[in-house]
């Protein structure tokens, strides 16, 4: 199974669900699969911006004593980002609508996770 | 009632909440209740340096016109943290164990915001 088919999986299985990506902690999509065209998000550049927020955490989380990062989840009025760790280098990113399914959003991430991580 | 009220009503109906509070963007906690010492984290040192970050998703989401943002949630292997906005300067912040009720946590911030809004 490629990344594309574990991405195209999540986007199906999850309600309201807009696009789902495999990306380095650099900001570059691995690959994307997107549900439809989200005309009025700019999702590649909101992904970039929060690899780099993601990024941060993470480096908080050393010095914090928190323990590792494992997921991270920004919800504002148009839509709804799920992040789930993948390996050091590289995470999982879900675009929901407002109103998309938040729950089974983070629960196929979680599944999905290890699946991705065996192929890299 | 006061902020310290509503802390409390959040940590007693949340399983797994560890500590409540209401605080500014400059990461300085208004009221906080701890339901018991959490020896091996720093909440508010952690609070703090998350504080930062949601000020730069704040930013982040002028730019990248996703709309306001309503909620953040940082997990990681020892914490689950959870903050919602109560207003432009204020956000309430629950931390959770690793094994608490997440959904339950993001109902009973979403349900005390506003009243800790009606008070600011």
């Amino acid at each position: 199974m490629s990344f594309l088919s574990h991405l195209e999986s999540v986007v199906s299985q999850v309600d309201g669900a807009l696009a789902c990506s495999v990306m380095g902690f650099d900001g570059i999509a691995v690959e994307t699969h997107h549900k439809a065209p989200t005309a009025d998000l700019d999702l590649s550049t909101i992904w970039i911006e929060y690899a780099n927020i993601l990024t941060q955490v993470k480096t908080a989380a050393e010095l914090l004593k928190t323990g590792a990062v494992t997921e991270l989840s920004i919800n504002s009025e148009k839509v709804i980002t799920l992040m789930r760790m993948v390996s050091p280098e590289y995470f999982l990113v879900l675009a929901l609508s407002p109103t998309g399914n938040y729950g089974k959003g983070r629960y196929v991430l979680r599944m999905t996770a290890p699946k991705v991580k065996a192929e890299l």
